[in-house]
């Protein structure tokens, strides 16, 4: 799809760049009230249903329209995390929104069971995608592709309780970066993180942090903890949540919950409370015991090194090494990452939103094989960005701002002061459709001029062409400055010219 | 998302062109067979499917995945496509993949047996969405909007026979453009019919036709032939068919299998076997009978403004009165229409491709009401574009041409003729990457500097920058463009700018 509304771009840089902006610069154009705004904003939300014979009009739960202004915002978004996954040289490639439900069977672990599954209709048990990355992987074998980078932009569907308030939807865009193939250690992991920084620095979202660790590394620490093997998982998804609760809490679910002996607990909070830079990738090369295995250190390596290329790039400051980040997809076997904004108040009146994680990744060696009849694996690194929490963020920010954005690209309206001038005009509005000129019109007979030239400025048009009885026995238009509402009488047949040089 | 390859561009306006190219004209670059790109392009419909634990890896039937080299063409489709709908000023809008099941009954007459339901997994019944036209009519309810102009492109979902041979899948994009509000009549609609023309005269399929008709017309011609009104859509419905079946076929199913009197349906014939321009209207305007009933005179005074207004647009003769168009859909209440490619051999070697019809649409004015408690009408009219058969109309084109096709984007490519200088490429490219240059290097930790070459000849990519151990002692870089192989050593600290010199 072509670029959006660049006119207006900057009006969103604005919203977007708020911390950047200098004290006393003012929004464009700022029309209307704060409530309106969100009433635009929130239509398919906030609006009462109406019923009709015990049948209420609304989207799904959890799923939302998308009105023009936020396809605008939307649109804008997408474009900077696609411009950015070219700029690395990705391809682009679709699958479709449902695959054959074996397809995404044992890929997932606990999450299995928000799958949506199509009803069987007779034919294939098909299921909606849960992501981007398993249909990747599914491609790639299928096709004995052995080297890909890739992008893709669609939609997935989880049935998750959503909680709104916090851009979770049943529905959502993901963007997925990937590369597959077999490389030299970590350059296409380092790349995945830069990535990230490149995306969300673009986007102006605030100051932000990636979070990375390595699977290899937490299993060696619930090895050398003393945690069964079969505990693995469970243990692993209590060490995930601590980013949303205290060790303390953490502790009592693994010791209550899930069984875990206190010793062992205890030697394990040691661990994944840890959080830092380079250097305590050295401290854990140091420590006794977990030096002592082998997974762990082969993971320990490959972090140090990933740190070393994060350095080159320029982005090793926004990194931080975290032995709680866990990532609950199953498929993960070596370094993954995620990105979570830093929580500064941007604005006095925004109210914190919490919008978990932004961006996430990592690297998954053995999903290929999965597919593979021989087991072939193919290595795979990749990322995907949380369009749709980012979204959120800039949602709340054009509330309180109260921006108004474009939905539309019109350059020239075309009207007329008198009646009987519709054959004129459409004439006229073909004209500059042929020629590649972006024009309206109102569909009317006869319309006052008033109306017309009121659209153009709510609408922001910005030229407007005038066609009356005298400018017809003149063999001239009047083309009129929305802005200035300087008005100049040009010969008819000069007139697309003169539109295309005023345009730009 | 932004624009893609406009380099290359032009190497998929000569295959769309080919009829316009001047002869003797060569492609840009040819340098596959036949076979080769034909194989790449049907990737993931023929090659053969691995067999793993009685489990079959392909995509469900009936969809496909893109691969780089279609996701270039559909792109350049969807431009041609979303640019027009934008020059007529359109806004975007987005609704979720689903609905509630109850929103599509009773849309789609005889076809509502091929939308696919989802699972009942405990919670609200749904459906993949058949069309963007019941969605949008939702939304607009819901909202209370009574007035719009919008553009969705999105995929939908139909349980058809899939004939992928005519390019029909059960997956795939529409790219519709509706106007809703109540409007002097046809002007909204002959808008419509510019759009379409814009469109496929933008595409370069071929030449192509537009038939129009009216359900009011149609309606009186079986109500002054004397079908009884509970026949009328079964009827109505074996018109339908008169585009591929003659009229002699169509005769006997109205007959035997409708059970229609035989005189009824010979005076059937001699109404809808008639087509022409808009002399067929004023024609149809002095018929004793059909002039007789109400209905089909408003349809006749509409069709009769439609080409006024398309005369003045410029587009009338690429428009015909169709008596025989009578659409599937149950929605529509006025003006039809659905234009075909009329099948000139492109080319000795192409095969023709019965690809139906490529754009269709009309109005429905009582869509809406349907969503409202109080039934309020909101009048709409619009069109939907047929990418996914336009897109099997261009693939055969590449098939025969042999085309290659830019995937990536890339400018840029970071070389090194020495080991141990993966270090300085990082950072290189990484400045590359900053100033926003699209740029790739191997991942590798000592390449050698041909297969470095090479790939850039292959994929496209115009420079090169190689640095070595005296680039290094000498603060240069050489730059070497890849198609002329020339090389000239640039200060390090002038790279980027020598370089975004270059590709302005």
């Amino acid at each position: 799809m072509p670029q959006l509304g660049l006119l207006h771009w900057r009006a969103w840089t604005v919203l977007l760049g708020q911390l950047r902006r200098p004290p006393g610069a003012v929004c464009i154009r700022a029309v209307r009230s704060h409530s309106q705004v969100a009433e635009a904003l929130f239509a398919s939300q906030l609006k009462p249903y109406q019923e009709k014979s015990n049948f209420i009009i609304k989207t799904p739960k959890g799923t939302r329209d998308l009105s023009p202004q936020q396809m605008v915002v939307r649109e804008k978004i997408l474009d900077v995390v696609v411009s950015c996954f070219k700029r690395h040289g990705a391809k682009g490639l679709d699958t479709p929104a449902f695959e054959l439900k074996e397809v995404l069977t044992e890929k997932y672990g606990e999450d299995c069971g928000l799958i949506y599954d199509l009803q069987d209709q007779g034919g294939e048990l098909l299921s909606l995608r849960y992501d981007l990355t398993v249909p990747f992987a599914r491609y790639l074998a299928m096709n004995k592709v052995k080297k890909m980078k890739r992008y893709h932009v669609g939609k997935v569907w989880r049935r998750e309780s959503p909680t709104i308030a916090q851009g979770r939807y049943r529905e959502f865009y993901q963007c997925d970066f990937d590369i597959a193939g077999q490389f030299d250690p970590m350059i296409p992991d380092a790349e995945c993180l830069k990535i990230m920084c490149e995306i969300l620095s673009g986007l102006q979202l605030g100051d932000f942090l990636i979070k990375v660790n390595d699977r290899r590394i937490l299993d060696g620490i619930f090895t050398v903890c003393g945690v069964p093997e079969s505990k693995f998982h469970a243990i692993c998804s209590s060490v995930d949540k601590l980013d949303k609760m205290s060790w303390k809490d953490v502790r009592h679910e693994m010791v209550v919950k899930k069984g875990l002996a206190p010793e062992v607990t205890d030697r394990i909070g040691d661990y994944v409370q840890c959080h830092g830079g380079i250097s305590l990738v050295e401290q854990m090369f140091q420590d006794p015991i977990l030096s002592q295995n082998k997974q762990a250190l082969e993971g320990l390596g490959d972090l140090k090194l990933l740190f070393e290329y994060l350095t080159l790039f320029g982005v090793a400051e926004k990194v931080s090494f975290d032995l709680s980040l866990a990532r609950g997809l199953d498929y993960y076997t070596g370094v993954i990452y995620e990105a979570v904004l830093l929580q500064t108040p941007v604005h006095a009146e925004e109210e914190p939103l919490n919008v978990g994680s932004v961006a996430a990744g990592g690297r998954y060696d053995g999903l290929v094989g999965m597919f593979d009849p021989r087991g072939h694996k193919v290595p795979c690194v990749g990322l995907s960005i949380g369009v749709e929490r980012i979204f959120s963020i800039v949602e709340q920010r054009m509330k309180i701002f109260g921006e108004k954005i474009r939905t539309t690209e019109t350059q020239v309206f075309v009207a007329t002061p008198q009646k009987n001038f519709l054959q004129e005009r459409l004439k006229l509005i073909a004209e500059l459709w042929d020629a590649g000129i972006k024009a309206e019109l109102m569909y009317k007979n006869n319309p006052k001029l008033l109306p017309q030239l009121h659209y153009c400025e709510n609408m922001g048009i910005p030229l407007v062409v005038i066609i009356g009885e005298q400018e017809l026995k003149e063999g001239v238009i009047k083309l009129r400055s929305v802005a200035s509402r300087e008005e100049v009488a040009i010969k008819r047949e000069n007139l697309v010219a003169e539109i295309q040089k005023r345009l730009s």
